[in-house]
């Protein structure tokens, strides 16, 4: 949008909105707009939520989940299992295991996984405290929840070897056919992964 | 994502930020945790920015488009053709003719088309204003510039019907093939159109 239109204030707005994944220049544009004409019912609202979050939000000492308290609600709730840390990269993997109400366990949030290519070292990673933490005598299993990327797989065996002292079993999630895929669809490593690890029913 | 894992303040923001056409729940929750992530480099300044807009922007009295000054930078601005309006249906059109410097006249934003579907009639867009701007002895072209849908039609046909008694030329976009479109892949519609109104090499 040439300047001339409308004015720098729109245009930074634009420009910020399209630095958010999943907006590109075109959709930042809309809701930019849609923002603009939903003054009081959105753009009010979010302004202050934004405010809110960027005031309250911190990040978990203990397990680095996002949350409005230090130590986070998921590692104070006593209902969860002490005995098992779930290792994620991402609070967006934590946040989805916790929706498919996968597992009732702490965490552990990485920061990300190793990446040589983009220079990710296992220093960049909260690494050492998950050591740390599982040497823990009342932790007896670690469960490695990473992408089946070659990257999350690097990771899981990184960890895997660190952890081998620990006296902690180490389990990953399993590989197979998605709940309602087509085998159709599916690349070959998924369906020989899903025939080796057939279940009886 | 359960109120349990993160609190309210971040569900609220994930809320909010789903309300942006683009974005739905799932690509929300990945927008919130960028901005948690980025709370300096993007949270604040987004949290600036919205604010800013929501003081100064105003609607130009004149047109319709989306300023920071009233009457807006485009209708005041002396380079601009007096004689021609450019009817469009939103300001994102605007904006959209403007990247694309298809006219350097002034425009007039309807705010929407006439769907009698969703109960939006002529008294809902900004018509009679148009109206009476082309009645303006110095304006001699009106260029609707409305969408080729059924209710952008029938805009165009409503408003041509108005403007029967205003000394103007009232013109619509062309059909046609769009630019570096198969012609494999265009519907029936926009090839004839394309046919009928060739134009000599």
């Amino acid at each position: 949008m040439p300047k001339a239109v409308a004015g720098p204030e729109i245009e930074r707005l634009i420009q910020l909105l399209a630095r958010l994944p999943g907006l590109g220049p075109r959709s930042a544009r809309r809701a930019a707009l849609h923002l603009i004409k939903k003054r009081e019912q959105l753009m009010a609202p979010l302004t202050d939520a934004l405010d809110t979050a960027r005031e309250r939000i911190v990040i978990c000492k203990a397990c680095g989940n996002i949350d409005t308290q230090d130590p986070c609600t998921v590692c104070v709730d006593p209902k969860r299992d002490p005995s098992v840390i779930v290792v994620v990269a991402d609070v967006a993997d934590l946040w989805a295991l916790e929706r498919a109400n996968a597992v009732n366990a702490r965490y552990h949030v990485l920061g990300g996984t190793l990446s040589p290519l983009d220079g990710v070292g296992p220093q960049d990673l909260s690494i050492d405290a998950l050591v740390s933490r599982a040497h823990d005598p009342a932790v007896t299993e670690v469960i490695l929840a990473l992408n089946a990327t070659v990257d999350g797989q690097t990771t899981a065996h990184y960890i895997t070897d660190l952890l081998h002292n620990a006296n902690v079993k180490v389990t990953r999630l399993a590989h197979g056919v998605p709940v309602g895929g087509e085998l159709d669809y599916l690349d070959e490593g998924t369906l020989s992964a899903a025939m080796k690890q057939r279940t009886l029913i």
